[in-house]
């Protein structure tokens, strides 16, 4: 029996657009993780009647769970534990637990006398209201979350805060209550395997997996779907526990046929992968196009600094010449994005970082800036190793400057991969 | 007269999060530009019961427009134009003007013989099915936009497609359909307004306006909606032009009461407004903790070649030291954590630079590497400016490590903003 959910995000600043959400995509994850599938998210703004219409809306649809995000602030448009109570035809009720919980986290944050202002009262009463009969959820904020149970009516619904550290913090207590348990209790146990390619095409991948229709009994089990990101491929696989030997037999075809290709057959990102194949050496970068973006993905990771000693963006040519020693013959004659030139910011960033292995990028990220066989989007890469010859190469990325900049940074950290992988 | 639109995000690998969406915000921001009110963002997987389930919801909530993105390539999961037609109750027919366009930019990609293989002419004959009496959008791609005109049943439907550089150049073209042309027709003219600030809490605005609410005449008239992100107060007021003068005396409170806080009153990004305080000087980097991300900001813009030189990531000590002189007696006395070395870097940026400014970071972004005294989150940065004496801060930012390397690099970025417009 497939248990399926609903995700509700809410908030003006969402809906028009001027921030990403980030708790719809956490959340679906989350559900899928544990067996859950999610059917629909949908996104509304800061007024009770179209919160109310996505939430009639999920019910109709027969989902088994909803979860909504943000709207449990202070304020006035702060409105979607009011919104479920009205839902669920609860009243609002005040939980003294909660509000007591509250009152102790703000008289942390600053030194109030004993009688708190009109103003923070009346904004911890309100935040410590909740739907008669739920289940409190204690804040990682100030903003308690919320379990109402299903009844014959309505699905379950689990209320959490906006802020995303807040979200991904409550989640194992949301988890947790008998509202949610009890509703998602009849789950299928799936499994969700991913494999990450590099320069592997999607159009390539589908005549393999049109292959694999016919040799991989069981195919049709299996639920693929690919996406392509950064130059990456992802493709990700979920199926019951029965079809496991199904996606073995998948896997192996993949990996006959691609394996030059695969970096990853457990989803672990590029910056893992490298960790893992650096080992005990230690690595530099010396950027012009992607001005700091390579450096930046490999401190990403917490305990880079096992390995990564620094960077030099070199984005102006006198920083070529002076800090990475590149010679201004070089640039003068061959143009700054240039194997060549790429070659000796390697090199100049291993000398002056002191690092095993440097990786370069020089390139025309646009709008502006092409030249005569150097169209917007051309990048050159130079890969210094220590014991082994400097090696370049040059590619022509698609899109915007932003596009360039996050393919030629993506191509940086794979290049360096594949070296090591030899 | 409102006119409402709901935009519909096709998808499984946006709905199970693996990525983020970027055409719902878009495709929103371009319909509120135009006076078109967004109600509704919905996200559905590639299930045609789920897709229609959402046109329905739409439907019934009365939106005058359904906009909807993705599912429209050649393959058996690209359902979109198939739902729409089902959904509007017409027939799929061949558009064979739209079968010659995909034609020929499928022969200009590849060399193909005269007679095309089965499978391509199947992807291109599945391609050129349109909703009997629609009106197709030429490809930019190699998928046709569909406009299908209201009836008294459903609204609008513009079907677009998944890849945001094809949502975006189809835009205008879409727009200017009979189908769309007619459902937005009665809509209002709004303006939209920004003012940007850095160090202005929500709860401080808060006070300001409701100190407005008394005070400016038709304050009821502007919509108000704020967003702090990156430790930037986005604050955004939609008015019809009527209510003009009552946004200028909004807009002058806030700048009476936190003119010192705001960096821009018309949404221009931190970026451009440094480039504009910049002027003819030059600018470089120093950093640690952000390992690149300040660079990686303000090498951004198009055409900051011409202010910035670059930067050194000394994520190492021995770079700090070795690169940018850093005294090591100060590091090993003081820690790399610390104002003095945050400050010995900014210079020896400049030093090593030749920059008329340099800016620096060095922090503890955590998860580990706490000190006694110097929690996850604290950054010290350091501003050194031709002809000024070096000056630093020491900060303490929340969350997470992403969390606290973002907010680092805006600080940073807002450190030197603040200081060239004294």
């Amino acid at each position: 029996m497939s248990i399926r959910a609903g995700i509700v995000v809410t908030g003006t600043e969402v809906l028009s657009g001027r921030i990403t959400d980030r708790n719809g995509p956490w959340v679906s994850q989350r559900l899928l993780e544990i067996g859950v599938d999610v059917a629909h998210i949908t996104v509304c703004g800061d007024r009770p009647r179209d919160l109310a219409a996505q939430l009639r809306f999920l019910s109709d649809e027969r989902v088994d769970l909803i979860v909504t995000t943000g709207g449990l602030g202070p304020t006035a448009d702060d409105l979607t534990v009011a919104a479920v109570a009205d839902f669920t035809g609860r009243d609002l009720v005040a939980d003294p637990v909660m509000r007591q919980t509250i009152e102790s986290v703000i008289r942390g944050w600053r030194k109030y006398d004993d009688v708190l202002p009109d103003a923070v009262v009346a904004a911890i009463d309100k935040q410590a209201l909740i739907p008669a009969g739920a289940e409190a959820i204690a804040p990682v904020g100030t903003a308690p979350g919320v379990a109402v149970a299903a009844t014959d009516d309505v699905p379950a619904i689990l209320v959490l805060p906006g802020p995303p550290h807040e979200v991904h913090g409550m989640w194992p207590a949301a988890l947790a209550t008998s509202a949610v348990e009890d509703a998602i209790a009849g789950r299928d146990s799936y499994d969700q395997h991913t494999i990450l390619a590099y320069g592997l095409s999607e159009a390539d991948l589908a005549v393999s997996l049109r292959r694999a229709e016919g040799v991989v009994e069981g195919f049709d089990e299996l639920e693929i779907t690919t996406c392509m990101r950064g130059g990456e491929l992802e493709i990700v696989t979920r199926f019951e526990s029965s079809a496991a030997q199904s996606y073995r037999d998948l896997e192996e075809l993949i990996l006959t046929r691609h394996g030059d290709r695969v970096f990853s057959t457990d989803g672990e990102p590029i910056n893992e992968v490298l960790a893992r194949l650096l080992g005990s050496r230690t690595i530099g970068t010396a950027e012009s196009c992607t001005g700091g973006m390579v450096a930046a993905a490999l401190t990403d990771r917490a305990g880079s600094s096992a390995y990564m000693l620094g960077g030099v963006v070199s984005y102006a040519n006198d920083v070529k010449s002076g800090v990475l020693g590149v010679p201004e013959d070089l640039i003068a004659d061959l143009g700054a994005v240039s194997e060549p030139v790429a070659a000796a910011m390697a090199e100049g960033a291993r000398r002056v970082l002191r690092s095993d292995i440097a990786v370069s990028t020089t390139g025309i990220a646009g709008p502006g800036g092409e030249r005569p066989g150097k169209p917007v989007g051309t990048v050159c890469f130079g890969l210094a190793i220590d014991g082994r010859p400097t090696v370049t190469v040059t590619r022509k990325f698609p899109g915007d400057r932003g596009a360039v900049r996050r393919l030629a940074t993506s191509a940086a950290l794979h290049m360096v991969a594949g070296a090591l992988r030899e």
